[in-house]
């Protein structure tokens, strides 16, 4: 059966950045917007994006904050492909690098110095049988193609000593997260919780760790997505962006 | 030096409950309210509390829940005189049992069966010589007599198998929390932080666990303390059971 390619460019409300992304496949959510606001990063840091998928958080991340530079790495070649044409279509292919690699085979040699891992890995935990691990969806969701521990495991490796790791993920999964980061010497140090609205339970978890961190975590206050009149708060359309434009 | 006894009486609020405190020890706080309303406990139950202190927690639990029995472990031989003279006072012999053990002497056999554990620990790691190891402040406050660990072991040892944890202690010993309960074997089944307003960080933090629990953490909708005037909120309110007063 042959496949239709639904490609789509869509912008990104900063600095004019577009993002192509196919509506058969997995787009970007809010979830990748909100790890890269939350990823503390300076001009100078080197960034490895694992499980880059189309490709945003790379480009988000230079949109924010403008590191000398970006790889992202992906384990799919469709998504490569579509990542690469994104960076082409912004000129950004002296900033950004998609690499197509599985990040079980990245070792501490594969980059030269990095400073910041950023990952918003596939959530679920792989059961086998239900879904289809050939489609491109179901590796970016499910934990077919890499699991917890092979992400937090590839940060620890690839990052230099005091470098940061920030990742987004589910609440319930909070105690697995904390114990593989803590075997793998990339302590938690600041976590914070995104309920959809005050009054709600969490569905999301941004978590920074450090490697050779000391232990101390800081637990930030909750980030609300919609207020009571259901709209975004304001705190919300400042990471998106949204409040300054004019 | 001769120490003068300075105790007072005061009213829980709840059935007429009162507790006898020494304002010159540690006097009970938010923690051992919030902590006592946040342990789900049937009426069948069999309650262990672990540093029981001024026994608080055991009042507080048997005005909220009514349990048939409950334990309150104490190290300290004044704050067991000074529990005991509370317990006497609510005429509360049949239902709490005020124990002078240490806590690290506990083991599967000191109780018939052990449905709770609760626990307000000494939250500050104890690096030795600023505090004083004689007072009784210093020892409710510093992990002195008893660590993290301690706690967590003992309620493991002595809890039946799926028996709960309820423990409250400081977001930032979260990682370790997690660490040493999935160590041993109290699994991590739900949390809720305590934040003084909307928009602070949490300064408390609540935690249930499962003896031989499966893994998947529950996180709650925060609890505030204080609204935006200033006052308590309507949750905080019902927790001390002030609203339903007439």
């Amino acid at each position: 059966m042959e496949q239709i390619v639904e490609e789509k460019i869509e912008s990104l409300n900063i600095k004019g950045l577009k993002i192509i992304q196919n509506k058969k496949w997995f787009c970007f959510g809010m979830d990748a917007v909100l790890i890269s606001d939350f990823a503390d990063i300076k001009k100078t840091d080197t960034v490895v994006d694992l499980g880059t998928g189309t490709g945003i958080i790379p480009l988000l991340i230079w949109g924010k904050k403008e590191p000398v530079k970006i790889y992202g790495v992906e384990i799919q070649p469709e998504m490569v492909e579509l990542a690469k044409k994104s960076v082409s279509l912004n000129h950004l292919e002296d900033q950004i690098h998609i690499i197509h690699m599985d990040m079980k085979s990245l070792s501490a040699q594969t980059f030269e110095k990095v400073d910041v891992v950023v990952s918003n890995p596939p959530y679920i935990e792989y059961q086998g049988g239900i879904v289809n691990p050939e489609s491109q969806k179901a590796l970016a969701r499910h934990e077919i193609a890499c699991d917890l521990e092979d992400v937090i495991n590839a940060a620890a490796r690839i990052l230099k000593q005091q470098g940061s790791f920030f990742m987004i993920h589910r609440p319930y999964r909070l105690v697995d997260i904390f114990s593989l980061m803590r075997k793998h010497r990339l302590e938690p140090k600041k976590i914070r919780f995104v309920h959809p609205k005050e009054g709600q339970k969490p569905n999301m978890i941004m978590i920074k760790g450090v490697k050779g961190g000391k232990m101390e975590l800081q637990v930030e206050p909750p980030l609300y997505v919609y207020n009571h009149e259901g709209v975004y708060t304001k705190e919300l359309l400042k990471i998106y962006e949204l409040d300054d434009q004019s």
